[in-house]
């Protein structure tokens, strides 16, 4: 079984992203906001959303279900304020839960959070709450700066996002840590932004005593862990400077790397320095890079096929990033699986 | 002749630090402000912090020569205004200068400028003017977020800079971009911001056309590129979506790597994917990682032994990491060395 823990609802119909228009333009005149319910889109505008674009691409990939949240690039923490998320992420969370139970067995959802810059992140828990009893999402994803690119927020080893580890932890739900657009000029969002965040957070948690405080916690960083995996001397040696224990038993029982690297010398690089049960499957597809690779003549986002061409890993850890890795770090998505008798 | 291309002067003696201190102390009431004249270190105090430093491992690595600038984590840009940053820069560039006459085989300086948020970069040209001609220096250090981790200035690619590279055409020298410490507690200086800054620096310039207005203008990534090379498929792929040329016509004339990555995986992948016209030999010792690595009994920035290790190169490919590719790049040094005779 093939699992992808990283796909985004990039492709909504164009209902959604007309919602968000009218939201955004209603700022400055909060009375001409639209209502949650005057969101309309039909089953069977879903499906074709679902059927001609991820679900076929997966067919066509061999992926047998995706872990599937809000578009990332939307979730655009820093517009407006925690009444402008709210309602937001409250719609892009239900359109995933609807994905979810028009195709139970491909599509199974993780949550975006209605974060804003400077407000509390116990804000957050009646949102989370919901998509974890009510929608059966197995994870999140976790801004770790709402403000965009400005980088306004604490570190994620900073007590303000305390509230909700407590709520991960009692839910043994991981968060994949995923910022949003740029609205900072000097980042370009999907080519620059994510990257940083991805390294940014795994040195926040390097120099930090967070998994002292939250020994189950789980962080899941996306795009193959951004610059992390390719520098990984400079970390093992930076935790050294810094008298810290060594990297596999100070952060690798909470910190997992995706495979959303899209050539297969980063992949090669990937299952060669992180240890096998760190690494889980992931493609972001439909995401970043849509196009195919003149060199080989496949989509870039195609990953299943670096993971095949790879020299490093035997069947058995093919196994573990594909499955066994997910259902240990997603126990909800486990308990899902088995409930189908899968 | 192995040249290293990325070489800080980390080790100044305490004097240094100390005036420093005193400028910072002096920043509210400016007539308390430390002359450059007040900074006393004798040949003996440069001698004795460069013999048993950099020197002794240059001899015992085998490296011949480095790009000798001030170093980075000590700019601080986001310190003060121009007129504290331009005695800095002035006395930090004087001391590399002395230690390049001192050691003319071995050292060759390159300018840390006197860059301020929000001020023209204009002002930056005097001072690169007096490295260049009075010191001898071949290249600068350009810092892309002089406010140290907020991201105030505008990408590289605006008209901003030009000033700064119309002169840097004119006088023929690349720029190593390279930030200075974090004051952003998001970002740990040598474990996020240095890496971001990379990649951040290289998909400015991938979405903008700025090497048409300079087409012989020459940046010097470090750090190995930031997470550039690992994601090399995404970038490739980035520039498709973005309708750019083929990297290799739209960047790769301009821009090019250092081998500042401290594992042999992460040098294995560099020179995998990125032409070996465009990768030069670096180290930043002694730098952010100074310790040795359990697994290899070797310090993590002894890059020359990741270079002699990789299957990836052929002696002639080697010659270009170590020496040629750095003549071409910084043309000035490779006069400097041809008026040395080598």
């Amino acid at each position: 079984m093939i699992i992808d823990v990283h796909g985004h609802y990039t492709t909504a119909p164009a209902a959604l992203g007309a919602w968000r228009d009218l939201q955004i333009a209603s700022l400055k005149d909060p009375g001409k906001a639209p209502k949650p319910s005057d969101l309309k889109i039909s089953d069977d505008e879903l499906r074709e959303s679902i059927e001609n674009n991820q679900l076929a691409k997966m067919r066509e990939r061999g992926s047998d279900l995706t872990v599937f949240s809000p578009r990332a690039s939307f979730m655009a923490h820093h517009i407006g304020n925690f009444e402008t998320s709210a309602p937001w992420a409250a719609i892009c969370n239900e359109l995933c839960f609807r994905v979810s139970r028009l195709y139970p067995r491909h599509f199974i959802g993780a949550a975006m959070l209605p974060q804003s810059p400077g407000v509390g992140t116990a804000t957050c828990i009646p949102e989370l709450d919901r998509c974890v009893h009510d929608f059966g999402f197995v994870g999140i994803n976790l801004n770790p700066d709402p403000s965009g690119g400005h980088w306004t927020s604490p570190p994620l080893t900073d007590r303000y996002w305390y509230p909700l580890y407590e709520k991960m932890v009692e839910l043994e739900i991981p968060a994949m840590v995923h910022v949003s657009t740029s609205c900072n000029p000097c980042f370009h969002t999907t080519g620059a932004h994510y990257l940083n965040a991805d390294t940014t957070a795994f040195m926040q948690c390097l120099t930090g005593e967070l998994f002292k405080d939250f020994p189950t916690l789980k962080f899941l960083i996306p795009h193959g862990g951004g610059a992390v995996p390719y520098h990984w001397g400079r970390f093992r040696g930076l935790a050294q400077e810094l008298k810290k224990p060594l990297l596999d038993e100070h952060l690798l029982n909470n910190i997992f790397f995706d495979t959303c690297v899209y050539h297969q010398p980063g992949i090669d690089l990937l299952t060669k320095v992180i240890p096998v049960k760190n690494v889980l499957f992931a493609s972001e597809m439909i995401g970043a890079v849509r196009g195919v690779d003149p060199q080989t003549g496949h989509h870039y986002d195609d990953t299943r096929r670096y993971i095949e061409g790879t020299a490093n890993l035997t069947e058995e850890e093919r196994f573990l990033v594909y499955e066994g890795n997910a259902r240990r770090v997603f126990p909800r998505l486990d308990a899902a699986l088995k409930a189908q008798g899968r």
